[in-house]
Formats: C-alpha cells, sequence, structure tokens
C-alpha cells in the first residue's frame, strides 16, 4: 500500500567509515525474520539524539537519556523490533541495562558505552534472554556495506511495509563526506522529537555541541514534521553519529561554512526517510504534503498544518478523493491562531485555487477540485496572509486499512 | 449502529410554555423530509447561547452573536439542515439575514429578534429561497405538544441516524417547571463551545444575568465533554431559552436554593443528549466514557480524558474489543501533564484493573481484559494520583463505517 515507495537499491547506498551494522533474528517478532540490530561505533565517534516527550517513555529511552547524560563515548547502539519494552516498570529497565551489558562483554567495552532502543508492543516484558542470544549472530553478521544498510533497515520494521534507508554525499573542505540513514515507522506517529526510530550516520566530524544543535535542527525539518495518525509515541528516538572518519576538519558551530552544507545534506537523508514514513502511513493511499504559508510565525504555520494533517475528516475526503473544502476550512478554524481574518486566507489543492478570501474562490469548479484529488501524490497549500513564516508537514489518508491494520495488530 | 438509542417516545416529552415549533420540509436535505424548523417564542422569554470557537464562525452564528448582543429580546429562532452557510463571506451573511427578515415578516416582529441557525454542507451558498417559501408551512405546522418536540428533534438531524430528545421536570418553590431539549451530532464533533447544534427550553425564570451563567456552566457539563472524531465544526450552537411561563419567581443567582435544583435538572437533560451524540457517532459500535479522577485539576483531568478520547489508536482498538493497554498508556502521555509521575497511574477497564503503578496490573490476565471489552457500553477509569479533581468525557470507536460515511458524505 506504500504510496510511491520501493525498497532501497543497495546500490544507491554508501557505506560510513567506522559504522558496522550485523542483524539477528532473536525471535521476538514474527516468521524467523531478523529482528535486532546491532550497531558497532568506531572509537572517537560522536552521538547525539532527541527523544519522545510522551510520559510513559520506554525504559530504553531512560537509559539512552541517562547514558548519554553520563558523557561516556559511545561504543554501540541495540535495536530490537517486536517489544517496545514500556510501561515495564523497574524490571523493564533492568532488562534493557542487561541487554547493554551483553553487547559491552561481547564487544569489550563498558555497558555505559551502549544505547539501547526497542519498537513494538507495549506493556510485555521484554525477552531480553533471546536478545543476548541472538547478539552473537548479529555480532558475527556485522559489516559496513551499502548492503548491510538495507539489512539493517528491514530488520528494524515493524507494521512498515517497506524497509527506509537513504544515503547521500557532500563535500566538506575538500573531503567527501558520506551520509546514510535508516528509519521505521508507522502507526502512533506524531514524533514530537524524532520519529519511532531513525539513524542518520556520517564520516564528517562534529564538536558535541555543533552535533547536539545539528541533532534538533534536522529533527525540525524532516521527523518533526511528519505524521500519520497524531498520537506520539512512548519509544520515538533520533540519533545521528558521526565517526569523524572522513579525515575532514572537525565543524565547531555555523560559522564554519561546511556547516550550512553538511546540514542541508543531512536534512535531505532525513527528510526523505521521513516522508517515506508518510507513504507507509498504516493503510495509506496517497502521500500529502500540507503547506502553510504567509503565517506570523513558524509554529503559527505549524499548527494550522498539524490541525489539517490530523484531522480524520479531512484524511478520510482524501482517501475518498473528495474535494471537501468545507473540512480544510474547519481544520483550519481549528487551529488556534488568534484573531485570524478568515478574509485572508487562501487554499491552493495541488495547482487548483480553492478558497479565496476565505470563501469558495471565483473560478473553483468542483470538477477542477475532484481532478486535483486524482494523484497520489497530493499538495495543500494555505496561505494565511499574515506575514512571512511557512513550514510544511506529510502525512498520508485514512482509509479502510488504517482501521484493519490497528484493529487487528496484536491478534 | 446507535448504540442504545432508540427514538424519543413522544410520550416522554414534555411541553414547555412559551414555545411552539413547526418543521417544513424546504428540500435543502435530500428526499423531501422536513430540514427547516422554526421555534416561535412567548414575549418575555429570555435567552442565552454558546457557540463554536472556529476562527471560520459560520454566518449563522455571526448573525446569532450580533443580535445577542444587541440585548433584543427575542421572537423566534429558524434552523435548517443540510446547508452551513459557512465560509460563504458576505452574501452568506446576507442569506441568513434575510432568512431572519422573512420570519420577522411571517411574525410581525424585527429581524434581530430572531436567531438563525444552520447545519450541513460548508462553502456552499444558502438557497434562502427555499427557506423562505418553506416558512409559512412551518409556522401553520407550529404547536407546543410534545409530538412537536418530536418533530422538531427530527427536522434539525443531518448524518444522525436517531432523533435526539429528551424532557425532565422539577419543582421550584412549589411549582412543577418543564425542561424539554433538542440536539443533533453527529460528526466534526468536539464541541468547545456546545455541541453542532442543541435548544433547551424551560418555563422557569430566570434573570439574563443568571441565564449566562447557566448556560455555561451546563454546557462544561455536557456538551463540551463530548467528542467523535476531535473536530471542532463552524456552527457549534448551543441555546437555553427561559419562557418564564410556570409562574415560578426569577432565579437571580446561585443563592437561590431553586437554582441547585434547575441546573441539576437542565443537566441531566443535557448531558443526556451529550451522551446521545456520541451514542449516534459516525459509524459508533460502542459507547465509551472516559473518567479521569485523582487529577490536580479539572483542566488536567478533562486533557487526560481526551486524549484518550481522541486517539485513532484507542479508538480503532475499541472497535475490534482488543484491550491493547498500551494505546492508553500512550494517550495518558501524551496529554501533556506536567511532570507526571506515571508510577502514580492505575487505569480500569470497567471493574477490571489493567495498570496499577504505571505497568500492566499484577492481577491483569488477558481474558479479563478481553471479557471488559465485549459490551457496547464501556468505562474506562483513569486514576492520575495527584489530587482529588475529576471529570468524565463521553466518546464512540471508530471503525469501518466512520471511514465510509466520511468517505460518501458529499457523494
Amino acid at each position: 500500500m506504500a504510496v510511491n515507495l520501493v525498497a532501497p537499491d543497495p546500490a544507491t547506498l554508501r557505506a560510513v567509515a567506522g559504522i558496522e551494522l550485523g542483524a539477528a533474528a532473536a525471535g521476538i517478532r514474527k516468521n524467523g525474520r531478523a529482528d535486532v540490530l546491532l550497531m558497532r561505533l568506531a572509537p572517537g565517534t560522536r552521538i547525539a539524539g532527541v527523544f519522545t516527550q510522551n510520559s510513559f517513555a520506554a525504559a530504553p529511552v531512560q537509559l539512552c537519556r541517562q547514558h548519554l547524560a553520563g558523557g561516556h563515548a559511545m561504543r554501540a547502539l541495540l535495536v530490537n523490533a517486536g517489544n517496545a519494552n514500556c510501561g515495564t516498570g523497574a524490571a523493564g529497565l533492568q532488562a534493557a541495562q542487561r541487554s547493554c551489558q551483553a553487547v559491552a562483554s561481547l564487544l569489550g567495552c563498558r555497558a555505559e558505552e551502549v544505547l539501547p532502543f526497542s519498537t513494538g508492543v507495549i506493556l510485555e516484558p521484554l525477552p531480553v534472554d533471546r536478545i543476548e542470544q541472538a547478539l552473537p549472530n548479529a555480532l558475527a553478521a556485522a559489516g559496513g556495506s551499502a548492503q548491510h544498510w538495507a539489512d539493517a533497515a528491514a530488520a528494524i520494521m515493524t507494521t512498515d511495509t517497506v524497509a527506509k534507508a537513504r544515503s547521500t554525499s557532500c563535500q566538506l573542505h575538500g573531503r567527501t563526506i558520506s551520509i546514510s540513514g535508516i528509519a521505521k515507522g508507522v502507526g502512533m506517529l506524531q514524533p514530537n522529537m524524532a520519529t519511532m526510530l531513525a539513524y542518520l550516520a556520517t564520516d564528517a566530524a562534529l564538536s558535541q555541541a555543533a552535533l547536539q544543535r545539528m541533532v534538533r535542527r534536522v529533527a525540525d525539518h524532516s521527523f518533526n514534521r511528519v505524521t500519520v495518525d497524531g498520537d506520539t509515541s512512548t519509544n520515538d528516538s533520533f540519533v545521528l553519529l558521526a565517526t569523524g572518519q572522513s579525515g575532514a576538519p572537525v565543524i565547531d558551530d555555523e560559522s564554519d561554512p561546511a556547516w550550512a552544507v553538511l546540514e542541508a545534506a543531512l536534512t535531505e537523508v532525513a527528510a526523505t526517510l521521513a516522508q517515506s514514513i508518510a507513504r507507509d502511513g498504516e493503510g495509506a493511499t496517497k502521500f500529502i504534503t500540507v503547506q502553510v504559508e504567509a503565517a506570523a510565525s513558524e509554529d503559527e504555520a505549524l499548527r494550522v498544518a498539524r490541525s489539517i494533517a490530523n484531522s480524520p475528516l479531512v484524511k478520510t475526503a482524501f482517501f475518498a478523493s473528495d474535494p471537501n473544502l468545507g473540512r480544510l476550512l474547519m481544520a483550519i478554524g481549528n487551529a488556534g491562531v488568534v484573531q485570524l481574518d478568515t478574509r485572508g486566507v487562501d487554499v491552493w489543492l495541488g495547482d487548483v485555487r480553492v478558497i479565496e478570501h476565505g470563501g469558495r474562490a471565483a473560478s473553483y469548479r468542483e470538477e477542477l477540485g475532484v481532478a486535483a484529488m486524482q494523484p497520489a501524490e497530493l499538495l495543500i497549500r494555505v496561505s494565511l496572509g499574515r506575514g512571512a513564516a511557512q513550514t510544511a508537514v506529510w502525512t498520508c489518508d485514512f482509509s479502510y486499512d488504517y482501521v484493519k491494520i490497528n484493529a487487528e495488530y496484536r491478534t
């Protein structure tokens, strides 16, 4: 069902010097497929992450925050699919710690130098013994090739129908920099900090402070702009890794001309992965970009875009290819924009102007709207007529299959 | 599909002295059914209302606010179903004014003494000539009997499958007071001020200030506690009428012992009507009460209750009768409660304790949860362990038919 999305061709992916990935089957997800991923990081790799704002942050998220706050150098990431290790209390924290210790024993590092990530069913005990048993296989399978990135993307999937990976390169101070990323979705998904799980790695070198700022800026223009159902998961994590192995000089802050080049390249990969999540949104038949312009602030633009992107009435109309303009109006009006002069609001569906001055556009004809709703990829453009700020949000429609998938997920 | 909801038996409804209702078919909705309602108010009837907070408030809502602000005595309400007269600009306001003028001519009052209400499709011109043509029939049909209340409830329906009306009585200072109300839903529905359209009338007497306070308090404990899809309509209106014809003394404020009696009776009618809207929510197969207790404030309790009631993942799990406790946890965690100690959170599904201390209850067994999800009426009870405030929200599940209804509504 994914909209214009195919599994990544390994030929399009790039190795990132300093990163090795190994997947193995631990029997947590079904059918014996790979469900555990070990990412091994070369010494000197810097890491920064953003995590869910849900009050019920899962045990691995709590442990990630703790390990990162300790200022340790990280040597490995451990990801399992099929069990979220959330709402599991002290036992869940112990299980996550045990999994880190198992990786540490295998790699000869400290447990505090391992970050754990989990995705899947909530409130079930994590079968950490199965993870321990699978780890040697994961390590044996580990390598840094493009194929290893493709395998890693597949290993972290849950309800995703297509694996999500993307690479690019850029030039920094005369050196070629590689960037590769993987991500997974695809329900319980309006990340506030990050998508459910996403990992970007580069062989560029950044100071720790620069990496922290970079991960937030990249997240704000990629994973924080996607929504499937407006629900924020308990396990959202987005991690940015910089191995420094390209040999390019360390970037300390935005005054370095390399910053903008790297930020653009990282954002391109992250935004493409974020869009992949909406394309593969549960039950999706359409990929929808909601762009809000002429807002008084970016925050205001974002609220309007999210109000449209999360409205079940708007999403079902898109599923039906029904140009139900009243629902767009309703969603704009519900965004809580203070003293919105509705006469300043214009809306386009693709190239068709549908709303002008807050009412139906004079040139609008139903058949134009119907035609504009047909493509599998749609752009809704809203101009608020209040200022110069703008943003875009990516989402999908709301279909019978969304209900089907979510009424049957656990069974 | 409505959950435990049947059309009102006229034998259970009560006339309210001073109120006459007449319905007629104007050909705005389909199939020649009655779609225009004229409510005639005896001289001396006081009125107070609350309206949508959507920025795209419809033309009739704008006119209601204007007429009420003018301090006029109201002589009539005019309601049409099938067209919302929203997003229709200056022409829409003129059409609403023209409809008021038509009523005024017929009744021999001023246009400012008429309040207009519309519900239905947004962004379509209101066929005001058809309303004008139907008005004499509506007036000829008008009367104050219980049957007239039942007919009125049917005339304002849109996607409702069952008409919604309710009456009660109480004793104030030795006089029997009648209360009757009608309402309609049932999509685009998380009223911030009121449900889409609801009218309550009583022959009690209240000062204008008391009526204003009363309408807000009743709304806050009835229509503002129901949600179907989290979308707030452009036309939400709730109006409270007090004809004073019972002969009971005028209530000036809460110090009158009659205030509490009347408030309880009005709230009972309004809450039952509000629950009817959730029972008849688009595609509903379950009626769900979400009760949040031990919150630090009522606002906090309401945010948690709405986060649960509006989560598509929670609502699809209820449709599937799947005790997916992780989704409840996720929704509680997303409510934005500041510094929520998750170890204080307990949750019950009906009588079954499912979450304790923020994790799965020790006594919980899957078969208990499955059994608790079977009834068509469910209570979710959440204790936050933070204080003494509480509230409840009524909602319904999210089914294939919700998608079907909303993918086909206009066509």
